[in-house]
């Protein structure tokens, strides 16, 4: 066990809800008991560090370190922590895995009821930050807030990864791709031959893309507004590409009419509950499951006609593709390695650590799939 | 085959909406291709039907001739039956299986794509009435119209069934009994030891509750604004009865306090989108299940919050609890022969044909669970 002072370092702070981070100085203390303490290598910007960003619901925990995708290696570990030394490469858990309440222990959930999604802006374990700035405290995000040279993480929102898997790119299945892949695989279950629709064809889409595909459907509908993503699409599995916006009739009744009665499964990657009501037109009676994984932006509630139920749709949603975040994530990176799962082809944009605000404009301006950041190697 | 000429025959004609039924004599003509005649034995009164008849939303469709939970004995059979003769006891299907579409060939899925759901009034193959009143159509509800000494079914909207079986009992399968184990068992395939939650305590929602009680779940909790519902309810299978109007917090918190966080399983058997909302509420993260079984008398959409599912809940729904009618009910009238399920025990009222407004009355009056109406026998 290795528990150092605090750290003075580098981390990027939002100040107000959607101003340009600044990076600043911060102070980090030692990682409390069952902490780790990490020296982030790589995150990258999901699109849900953009929505909470942007967010006025949460004024009062400002300043505030976003991130919470990303790759680093151990610095020190806090009291009780026997999984981890100094050392070892991990990628963070915006949900973590305690490994032993009743959700943990059943296979059917991921939603661990002690490091679940933390929204408060804290650590789970005292209430409290661990970063301040001249004594006062920077609030932290789901309680990883990668966006700075070292963070602290409960040992429960951490996964030790293989030491060769390359850090630069396997940050990206601490969140995106691995929630795409799981909604496709563990939650879906998406069988041979069925034809699938997804809305949204960002890093999240393109893997519910890559797991169909995988998974040997037969066609994979790709929805987006933005005709820039259709080509690309394409290396990850979609078969047909439709624009909502070159379409006269409502986009669910194009899907209908060219799947003769909707598709076996929808997924909703966009994050608007609207279209999470689309997905759902957009299935066909039966058997149409629609998967909701967005995170909206605007309303929060999904609007459901009850004769879509009635004839035999439903409708379900995961957090991180259902995986459970420690005991899943690393046979994921060892896919990776074995060249089963692309990863490479989801990062269009890779930044300095300084340039962080690059990538939240490309996010906003729809001209990346993911940014990865790195972090300074001193 | 035998085939006869026009009948005229007794049945209760509904000439408007909400208005009393009028046993009028009506002419029904001979079964056309692929259909049959059926001599009504006995028909009881499910909710669907007072909620048909109270909607002003098809006004047009009246004068009208209700009832779909009915048993009867072939009269005649049209042009091509060869799977019923005269004599056969049946059950009356309100949604068919034709045995050849992509649905009806698939294990997933029991809406027929030939001979589901009619809403129109009218039989499914010529898109005309077979009852008349002095040469003026009569409509049918569900293509099925039991409200009359005779009626006429498409072939696949029928079910032979033993002959031993008791026709005025087995009727209740025939919609509300058999949609509410069905969604217990093919729908949420409910596991032992878990906890159930049901919204209404009618036939339907009794019946889920003896569904779960034969899978082995631990608490089945019945909730119900109506008191008098609470007894009978126990011997259903309900282990503990809520009525929501005796607690001052919602009834969703109420259950989730009790559950330590949520029911496995909920199953919304009321007809009230806003309650299917609660039932949803009322679920575990995770795994929590909704299966929404009742058709709304007024707002059609109900309101999911996107957190809800990002969490792990499921909302499905189910139309006559997912059996394919054919293929499955014979083996539910077998375990009722077997004592393996209860009917008996949901008919709380016996009435004879001329009394069917007092069916209607006592459903609305909340006095009874199934009212079985026999017609005369001669």
């Amino acid at each position: 066990m290795s528990s150092g002072g605090v750290i003075r370092c580098k981390a990027a702070v939002a100040w107000a809800a959607g101003e340009a981070l600044v990076i600043e100085e911060v102070e980090l203390s030692p990682p409390q008991p069952m902490e780790i303490r990490i020296k982030v290598v790589c995150t990258s910007l999901c699109r849900s560090d953009l929505t909470a960003w942007l967010s006025q619901a949460q004024p009062q925990i400002f300043p505030r370190i976003f991130g919470h995708e990303a790759s680093g290696i151990v610095e020190s570990v806090g009291e009780g922590v026997t999984e981890f030394e100094t050392g070892d490469h991990v990628l963070t858990l915006f949900t973590g895995e305690c490994m032993s309440c009743t959700h943990c222990a059943s296979d059917k959930s991921n939603m661990c009821q002690v490091l679940g999604l933390e929204r408060q802006g804290l650590m789970h374990s005292d209430k409290q930050t661990r970063f301040s700035i001249n004594g006062n405290p920077v609030y932290h995000y789901c309680a990883v807030s990668s966006f700075s040279e070292y963070t602290i993480v409960h040992s429960g929102c951490a996964v030790k990864i293989s030491s060769i898997a390359p850090l630069d790119k396997i940050c990206l299945l601490s969140c995106g791709v691995a929630a795409g892949l799981g909604a496709a695989w563990k939650v879906a279950n998406i069988s041979q031959g069925s034809t699938v629709v997804i809305f949204g064809l960002g890093t999240v889409g393109l893997s519910v893309a890559q797991g169909a595909k995988m998974r040997g459907a037969s066609r994979v509908i790709g929805v987006d507004t933005n005709p820039e993503k259709s080509e690309g699409a394409k290396g990850f599995g979609v078969t047909e590409y439709l624009n909502p916006n070159e379409h006269d009739e409502p986009i669910q009744q194009v899907i209908n009419r060219i799947t003769d009665g909707g598709a076996d499964y929808a997924f909703e990657c966009v994050g608007d509950t609207g279209m999470v009501t689309t997905a759902l037109q957009s299935c066909c009676s039966g058997w149409g499951l629609t998967v909701s994984l967005g995170v909206p932006k605007n309303k929060a509630e999904i609007a459901v006609h009850y004769g879509l139920l009635l004839s035999g749709r439903t409708l379900t949603g995961s957090l991180f593709g259902g995986w459970k975040p420690k005991s899943h994530l690393p046979s994921l990176v060892d896919m990776y390695l074995r060249k089963e799962i692309k990863i490479d082809e989801y990062i269009t944009h890779n930044l300095q650590f300084e340039d962080i605000n690059k990538a939240f404009e490309l996010m906003i301006q729809g001209k990346c799939l993911r940014c990865v950041i790195h972090m300074p190697t001193n």
